[in-house]
């Protein structure tokens, strides 16, 4: 099983403490030592990296980890192969463009037998289910919609596009367009929305602490969505099975 | 205008020799500071980076120069902003996804009333002439072809698509898929072929030097196409106006 990453704010924010402890998950605290990536959005645009190298010993996650990438909205995804080979292709995130508009997707869990015909503008260019339900999921939305659909319409559509993928399997999943992030569980992930008064945070994964107050500003808010908890002092919140959240401005909607 | 570099080799090669050079041009020996991109091919996969920094500051440009990225197809540009903001999504080399292969596109130059109306499935996400280009020019290549067709059936379609384009301004612009690196000169582009017996070359850009023949084997071969020479002891090709070559097994082909 891979690991996933998303974060949400409502400020451009820099993601290097999360990812400090989320890399360590890439080949050292944890066995997914197969390929990772991440995607920032920083308005419409995307700096999207993918290594096939573990996370824990990539240069490119070293820069993650030293380089303050400012962004509203981050995927990022340490792979433990299940389908598909070992190669950069097959790396998470994806991303594809619809409407004018990047989306950003990336997948854990396993599904069986997944792997219908896909009629429309979007084609797998690896081997993997995650990148096949991807494509997928950006025909489904390319039928719905004839432009940009406002957030609520796209969470709708989505509310009725995941529960057919994820009976085939396990489909934890996170989507981004640069507007909000979607996050779907079949088993694991959990969220936790900080905000104004901010405190004090430890990682689990690396012995490091941050004191959150010194960084942000009262009027900030920051989601964030991972596998498993990140930090060890603070509550996460656990997504009910079947569940499909979005994230805007760093908080939950609806 | 801008600054375009492709390479394209016949075994996976390291461009930091050329890309020490051709980062100078990114606001210290030439004034195109107004961001950069790079992207690597990897078999199908694709390494892509971009930044709105100047590529002789950003971080990023500074890990490519230092970290070996091994690469058939590479394709880099130093962005002058002539049309577009400078920020993310106006930056170079553009991507997008057609029949499960990635296509990336750069371009210098500067297009006139070139904005017809896009009807297929690749819309720009920025505002530049040059992504408008490339939508226009990939909607087209999936209007005339059902599935990937072959390098030589590609390079037709292009020599029918470009002059289209190249009559309302400037276009030179590269266009990779993985398989084969196409070029196409309005004003200034200029390629060596390297190989065997290789020898010393020395950066017009900066003061640094390298001895090919340390770094290949005998069968290497390296195709390198770039705005202006980027060394100053060997033979650069120019292109003639209007010329579209591709390059494949770091040669050009017909």
């Amino acid at each position: 099983m891979c690991q996933l990453l998303g974060m949400n704010c409502n400020t451009p924010t820099d993601v290097t403490f999360s990812f400090a402890g989320f890399a360590q998950r890439g080949g050292r605290t944890d066995h997914h030592a197969d390929g990772w990536g991440i995607a920032f959005f920083e308005d419409r645009g995307l700096r999207h990296f993918v290594d096939h190298q573990p996370a824990c010993e990539s240069p490119v996650a070293e820069l993650i980890r030293r380089y303050p990438i400012k962004s509203q909205h981050v995927i990022s995804h340490i792979r433990k192969a299940t389908q598909g080979k070992v190669n950069l292709q097959n790396c998470h995130p994806f991303v594809r463009e619809l409407w004018g508009r990047y989306w950003v997707f990336a997948h854990n869990g396993d599904l069986k037998d997944f792997r219908p015909r896909l009629h429309g503008n979007f084609h797998p260019v690896g081997d993997t289910d995650s990148e096949h339900a991807f494509c997928w999921i950006m025909q489904e939305l390319a039928k719905s919609h004839a432009g940009v659909p406002s957030i609520h319409e796209l969470t709708l559509t989505l509310r009725e596009l995941a529960p057919q993928i994820a009976k085939h399997g396990t489909f934890n999943f996170m989507l981004s367009n640069g507007q909000a992030l979607w996050a779907h569980a079949s088993t694991n992930l959990c969220y936790i929305e900080r905000r104004h008064p901010f405190n004090q945070a430890h990682l689990a994964d690396d012995d490091i602490s941050i004191d959150f107050a010194r960084h942000t500003t009262p009027t900030d808010r920051v989601a964030v969505v991972v596998t498993t908890p990140l930090t060890t002092n603070e509550t996460w919140m656990p997504f009910a099975t079947g569940e499909l959240k979005v994230f805007v401005d760093g908080q939950s909607r609806e």
